[in-house]
Parts: C-alpha cells; structure tokens; sequence
C-alpha cells in the first residue's frame, strides 16, 4: 500500500550530480568552486567550541544577516539565512505558490524548479528560453496568463551562463503580477566590469527576491549555506513562517561569517575561475566544441554532430576516464555537455581527454 | 500589498523557546541537555578538514543511515537523515497530508505539529489529551473517521513526560488508516528498566515511521541533526523526493557519526538525567509545584492555585532572575511550568529560587 499523496506518488526526485566521496576525480560536473574555502573557514571551524552545541543555534543567524545586509546596503529584516539555496527555493515555492497554480519558470533551467513544484501540486509554467538563452518577450504576459505566484529565473542562466541584464530583470518585476525570485547562485563569477548589482532594484519592487548562495563563490558546497533578500515584508512570511524555526546549524552560521570576512580571498578565487572559464572556453571551441559566453563558472559545451562521439558518448567516455561532466538527457541540451571550471590542470586534463577521444573515434 | 498564500498569511508561525547566545542563564526552557557532547564529537569537529567543503555532501548521509541502520536492527534503506527532527516532521507532512485534510493529533502536544500543518494547509484533528496525559480510548476511530492521512505523537509526551507503551503503539498503528509517525525525541531519557523499544514493530507495520533526534540525547542541539525510521516503501518518498537534495551538511554528518561512535558517553548523560528528573520532581513537590512521572528530560510541574503567584508570575518572576523556564498560553498548561532538567547546580538554583519567590509572595 501506497501511503504518500497522489501527486507525490506521481513526481520523479530531483536527479543530482555524482557525488563520490572517496575517489579524487576531475570532478567538473557540479559547479563547484576548485579552490577550497578560505583559510579563515578552516581557522573558524578549529575555533569553534563542540560544546556550545549542546544549545540551540540562533534562530535567525542574525549575526549572519547583520553581515550581510551591511554588504548589500540593506537592513537586517531584509535577509534571510537558508540551509543552502535550494532551501530558500522550497521557502519561496511553499509560501507564494498555491496547489494547482504553476510555477513560473523558462526551460530548461535548474532541474529542481519542477520537482519543488511538483512536491507543491503545482505546474510549471511552459515556456522555453529561445535559441540564445533569452526569454521570450512576452514572457511576463504568458507568467501572468498562467497565473503564476512565483516566477524563478537563474541568473547568470544554468545551463548556458548567459547573464540577464538588470533592467531586463526590473522589466520583468515591473511586468509580473506575482513575485520574481533571481536565483543568482552563480552570480559571485560575473565579471566584475560589467558593473552587475541586482539589490539596488530591491527599493523599488515589493515582489522582488533575490538568491544568493555561499556554495560555489565560498567554496561551501558541504556546508548548506544561502540566502534570500527582499523587501521586509516579502522576507517575513519565510522567515516567520514557513521555515524551519532552526534551519542553520550553529557551525554553518560561525563558518559562514568567517568566510565573509575573507572577502578578498574569495575575490581572487573568483577572478581565477573567470580566467580559466575563457581558456578553456578557447581550448573547447579549438577542439570544435563550442559553448556560448558564460557569466558562471561553467561552460555549455555542444558536442558537434560531425563528430562521432555523441555528447552522451562523450559523457561516458570522460567519465570512464574519471573525469565527471554532466549530461542532461533534456530538450535542447541532449547534445550539449556542462562543463564547470575547474583548476587550469583539471581543465588541461579534460581538454586533452576530449582531443584524444575524438581523435579515436574519428580513426 | 501581500503576495504570500492565504493560509499562510493567517496562520501564526511557531513561538520558539528563547534563545539567548551571550549571557549564561539558567536554561531550562527548551529541552537541552546539560552535559556537552562527547570529547569524540569535538575530536571529530578538529580533525574536520575544511578543504573538503568545496564539494556538495553526500547527498543521503549513507555513513550515518548504515550505522544507525546497525544501532536500530534494520536496513539502511530504513533510514532517512534529517537536518533536526524539525525537518523530519515538516518531511512527513509535505509527503502523507494534503491540504484540507487533517492532521492526527493530539492537544496539547508540541506546538509545532499545528504549524506545519498550517503551511500545509491542513487542519489539525481537534482531540485533547486525558487528564492523566492519555489518549481517548477511541482516538484512531476519530483520526480514520476525519480522514486523517498522518499522525504524529510525541512520546514520551510534551509537555509531560508521560511514555505511552509498545503495546499501545501497534494497536494505534494497527488501527489506524494512515501512517503513524512515533516523534520520540526525548526516548533516550527512558529508563532503561523499561525495556522500552519500539523499532521492531517496523517488521510488522508499514505505516509506521520512529522520528529521533541527536538534539537532546547526543548534546546536539546546535548542530540540527535528527533521523527517522520506516520500512523502505513508507521513507522512500521522503528520500527521493521531497527532501531537499543535500539537506544535511558534511560536518553534522561526521559529528554524528562520531556521536553514535561514543555510545557509552551518551549514556552516562542519560543516566546523571534521569537521576536528576526524580530529585527534582521530589524538590518541587516539597514545595508544593507536582509533576507526574517523567521519562523525558523535563518535568510539567503545577502551580498550585493557592499559591500567590501564578505560573505565570513565577515564569517571569524566575526570568527576572536568570532562570529560563517555559510557559504556555494554551488550555491545561497555563497553571503549569515546563522545566527541563539541569545539571544537580541548576536544579538546586531553580528549587532555591522558587521557595524565595512562593516565599515572598506569601508575606
């Protein structure tokens, strides 16, 4: 006997990305950051007393969100500390999304977006990105049509790392009828020239979240660290609430302020990825695999259909080689691999992995 | 304007239990144990390598589910690991109620259960406890009969401590129609003597599901860790669906590990708890405030109404003095105090306290 509600019986999980924990792979297929946290994380965890976890942690991480509402010019009710970003995802889709209304959204995206809103009874809203990853321009109309609560767009794109400007953001806050979450986790490896800064939009539009995660820019993937920031009154609900009145563990809260207090090694591991992210991008499109410019630090790689491998053959083979990449068995992303950043040697090392398998496989 | 959905905007969020993170109070108001983790949970904590947060954890917490798999006689697909019972709860909610629908339960109980029911948009069934802290004798017709797809019981009971048998257990879970979720997170506080264990009748019931929790037992409070325990089929949805991807970060997964690995130190906190509940239960009662038998790591001590000071009175009048105990609002528990168990010199401070304060109100 089947006891989970019908729509739970229903749904397909979320698929995440091998994590092997023993081995030491050129593991380039979950976005994570290759340099390790900041020296400061690991002197905060060394400093930190077992003992005072005998207590509850704040509730609220407020020290965390004093923090970080002085880093992006705001006020501490309009930060909320998550347990990871996917946390602050479920948060936004439980408290704005209701059963049988769907999520907005553009495909294809982050691939947990359907399976929070699945978990919800809810649809999601369908809308493709167009050939170079923009949206459509009626994109808010369709959203609105729809009756979509919840719009997530991921900025920088997953998969493709295209950045979404920010006035096309303040049209879209401006156009929608419910609430626009940027889900801005990859958003640490814009290049800082181009002057992007979504949080300023916050003054203007009540139905504005913005997501930001400590996983890929902090080296804190292990760690479940994220944050949402909105207007107070946006924040409260989620924050008062729908989430768990303890999401963050004491560790997380100390650890994630020590990272933050390390902002300048941070930056130095970012600017590393961006110079890696255009080398290999380079090196990719030398070996005929051509991957749009990316604001995150990952590629979108398509594997040519001249070549005689397919990309999920290549997929395969690199894997078989230890090296792990992804592969989305999804509509327009079946030829195509996602390719994260990795340190200059484990790019060397996929780049001539890739070289030497097309090379057999055109003999 | 409120973007927020309906139920959520009238429901109230959960009233934690103060949390103060400077001052060293007196704290006994929310159920911690008073004795630090294990010196293998700190040993563990110093020799985590902070590098190894770069890369997601293991996204199902598998070292952790096999050896409490080991610890409880099951498989490890019997396992789910939660960030806290907190978690555990919101999980089974998410997965058995659907909105409209009931949750089981019984009044008063902690006081979470009618808040996740909230954010569901479920009811909760409107049964109160006996005045002996038992359950109608015809509880799981009136759950069947509202349809009720969950139901959790804390047991040992919150607020009382009262444990209610196996026994008692399989013939709820045997009668009822939907799952029966036994929040036991306070069973490490049971007397031994007791032989209280309820896990076997996993092989018997596929319904049923055992939330623990290192919060209490383990001193683990800070670090948000608890689990829960099914036949595969019943924690397969929670596992592969509605949890969250990587809900439990690698450093409470390898400091429960090394809690569990220091079994003999947990049991010896229990054992100094348990002896403390009776010598505490005897002092208040000397000064008039009765609680009936406990098997938790707390004690609901009535305030007798002669007393000049209400429980009310007394709650704030000790709060005044550094001593944190709790006091609900809520229908047979405004003339109590809940009062967690300390160590002997918090115990003492709180029984000394109390005769000054009756004292005084009583010139």
């Amino acid at each position: 006997m089947s006891y989970e509600r019908t729509n739970i019986r229903d749904m397909a999980g979320y698929l995440w990305g091998e994590q092997p924990q023993d081995a030491d792979p050129c593991k380039l297929n979950t976005n994570e950051n290759p340099y390790p946290p900041s020296p400061q994380v690991a002197a905060a965890l060394r400093a930190f007393d077992a003992a005072t976890l005998r207590t509850y942690p704040q509730p609220t991480a407020d020290a965390l969100r004093t923090k970080l509402a002085e880093r992006h010019g705001l006020d501490r009710d309009s930060v909320l500390i998550t347990n990871g970003g996917d946390e602050a995802l479920r948060l936004a889709i439980t408290t704005f999304v209701a059963p049988g209304t769907p999520l907005g959204c553009a495909h294809p995206s982050y691939s947990l977006y359907p399976v929070l809103a699945g978990i919800q009874d809810a649809s999601v809203l369908p809308v493709h990105y167009n050939d170079a990853w923009t949206l459509p321009k009626d994109f808010a109309a369709q959203a609105n049509a729809a009756g979509a609560r919840l719009t997530c767009l991921v900025n920088p794109h997953a998969p493709s790392g295209r950045l979404m400007g920010v006035e096309q953001s303040a049209e879209l806050a401006a156009a929608l009828n419910g609430v626009l979450l940027l889900d801005e986790a990859y958003a640490d490896f814009i290049d800082p020239s181009l002057g992007y800064d979504s949080a300023p939009l916050l003054r203007d539009f009540d139905n504005l979240l913005i997501l930001r995660s400590f996983s890929k820019g902090y080296s804190l993937a292990g760690l479940r660290l994220g944050y949402l920031l909105g207007q107070p009154a946006l924040i409260a609900p989620l924050l008062t609430k729908t989430r768990d009145s303890y999401n963050v563990d004491a560790i997380s809260q100390a650890l994630g302020l020590a990272a933050l207090q390390d902002a300048a090694y941070a930056e130095d591991a970012w600017a590393k990825v961006r110079q890696e992210r255009e080398r290999l991008r380079d090196g990719l499109a030398q070996l005929g695999l051509h991957a749009p410019p990316s604001q995150a630090n990952f590629l979108l790689a398509s594997v040519p259909g001249h070549a005689r491998l397919s990309a999920g053959d290549l997929y395969a083979a690199l894997r078989a080689q230890g090296i792990l990449v992804r592969h989305f068995n999804a509509s327009k992303l079946r030829d195509k691999l996602r390719i994260s950043v990795g340190t200059p040697e484990q790019n060397q090392r996929l780049l001539e992995a890739i070289k030497g398998l097309l090379s057999d496989a055109s003999r």
